[in-house]
This record gives structure tokens, sequence and C-alpha cells, in this order.
């Protein structure tokens, strides 16, 4: 294997309201709470022509050349956005979860500080115009750097019954939902 | 933006049957099927000690360093295995994906040639034993490089109504379920 092949060049940037990780969603689906009205845990952002704070609104931007790839993505409800986690501080083998008041292995959270952090965010497809994807659900920062986007299959994707581990009883409503600065590489200052 | 931070460094290596990538299965849904006796597609596969071709059934090895971030992920019954997809051949904006006729806008298809050759798939855990994790599903090439686990969370990862795009009306079933050579590098020989 040409370890030299391992380097990423990504093919866009994400547009978002989330400046700073602490107050960030921890996951797209507390965006999608925010969409119904949910105000809690809402950052302040900056004015951006590309995004809404409402509902984890914002933009994929995608690089001119690849463009033509975005072709047919629209008859997609929702997509997989796979991103560079680059405000994360390093990676060690046990974390305490945003969701969790206990040390669990890395492998088993969905935390940001990974030894290769790539993201994985499924979002929500409100249109894809020209160069740009716009989607609901964003629990990414601003400027985050775009990796690939892959359209959600539920044939592929959605397993209802997969057991939940640690995270087992925990209800999404009664518990953390938005991100502190434990895992951002601005804690490390 | 650091472009010298956006470098991959694998965790482990993925142990598959699946040696080239004509007769690997499309997508993990399909491994499965294996698993309950349909014997279609299946290759010529080498004798090896972490593998059964049936089911897709395989090992995650990870490396000794980061064994301790497995703690805790076998309470869960699925994962999502992020690996580099290192037998691709470059990527273009458009493609004929393995499961249709016609070409589609490459980010509104799962094929393995992309701009950042990154794979995503949904396997079920088995056990996990030391620093291997034994699964089902696998839809990977063998020896190809592990870059991240992450626990699949039905809450997060699960929806099952979202829109299949060009998919909508082809059933797995009668449908193509394996891979043939059209992204492998090897086809390029």
């Amino acid at each position: 294997m040409n370890q030299e092949r391992l380097r990423l060049d990504p093919i866009g940037v994400v547009h978002s309201p989330w400046k700073v990780a602490e107050g960030t969603p921890v996951q797209s689906f507390v965006s999608w709470y925010l969409d119904k009205g949910w105000q809690e845990g809402e950052p302040d952002g900056l004015a951006c022509p590309h995004v809404d704070r409402r509902g984890g609104r914002g933009t994929l931007e995608i690089d001119e050349n690849w463009q033509d790839a975005l072709c047919d993505l629209d008859g997609f409800s929702h997509l997989w956005a796979l991103f560079w986690i680059d405000r994360a501080k390093p990676a060690v083998p046990k974390v305490v979860p945003y969701r969790d008041t206990v040390e669990r292995g890395l492998f088993a959270t969905r935390a940001p500080s990974r030894p290769n952090p790539i993201g994985l965010s499924c979002l929500r497809i409100v249109s894809v115009v020209g160069k740009f994807v716009h989607v609901t659900g964003l629990d990414i920062l601003d400027r985050s750097p775009l990796l690939d986007i892959k359209p959600y299959v539920p044939d592929y994707d959605s397993f209802r019954t997969a057991s939940r581990g640690w995270l087992e009883g925990w209800s999404s409503q009664e518990h953390v939902t938005t991100a502190d600065d434990r895992f951002s590489r601005e804690s490390l200052r």
C-alpha cells in the first residue's frame, strides 16, 4: 500500500450556523428538533447568506470541477456528508462522551476527536442548485472541509432495531443535546 | 486550514473473504442474504483464519495502540466501518453505477471510485475479542486499510422512510447484487 495515497483533497466546504463547538447540536437529529421550534442551545452565529440557524440549515458548496457529480442527488431526501473534523483536539482511546458521565472506548462513541477525524452526518436535502446543496440537520462546524457526499439509501443504511449499547435507555429529548468544548482544540489554549 | 493535517493514518486492517472487486457484494445487505444460504456470486477466496465467505464474515484487526478504544463496543449490534478504498480507479463526475444502466452523478451513487475514496459499511458485530472485531456483512476487499469505527445508533442513523432517488422501484432481490470490475484499478491494466 502506498502511504502517499492516503491523502484527502476536499471536494468543497460546509456553510453552517455553528461557529464553535459549544452549543452545536451533538447529532443531526437535534438540529431537526430545532426546526420544530425548540430554541435551546442556539449559539451566537455570524450572519451568512448560506445559513439559517433554525434547524441547522445551511449549504454544502462543492468545487466546480465536481459540480456534475451532484446530478440525480435531488431525487433523494437525505444524504451522508463526510467531512474533516478540523477543530477537534487529538484523540485518546477513552473518552467521556457528551451523552454520558463515565469513560467509554472511543470507537463505541461518536466523539469528534478520533485518530482519523472523519465526520459522518445524515442531512436532509432541501434543494440542489448548481454547485450548492441546501440542507437541514447540520451538526457540523462552519467552514469544515467536505470530503464526500453519498446518497442515504434506507435499504443499506436503516436498521431501526439495532441495539444502542451504553445509549440504551437514554432519551434524546431528556438528555444532552448540544456540545461543550471538551473535544475542541480551542479548549487546549 | 493546514493541508498537512488532511492525512490519514490507518487504525487497522480488514480481513475479508473478498479478494477482488468482481463478485464482491455491492453492499452489506447482500452479504447478509448470503448468510441465509443464498449462494450466488461467491468469488474464489483464499483460506484465511479470520474469514468465512458465508455472510461476508470476517474481522477488523485494530492496531494495539487503539485496542482500548474498542471497550463498550460489544454492547452495540452494528457498527460503521470507515475504510480506504485502496483498489478503486480514479474518480470521474458521472458513472454508471452497479445497480443501474444509465449514467448518474457520482455523489448520487455509492460507487467506490470517489475523489476521497472513503468507504462506509454498516456491519453486524459478532464479538469483540482483544484487538479483533468479528463481523458479518462485509462488502469490503481483504486487506483494506481501516480508518475508523463508529457505533451504529438508530436514533442518529436510521431513516426508514427516506426516499431512494433513482433506486426507487429497484428490488434488492431481483437486481444487481455483486460487483464487477468497472471501478477496479485492475481493469486499467
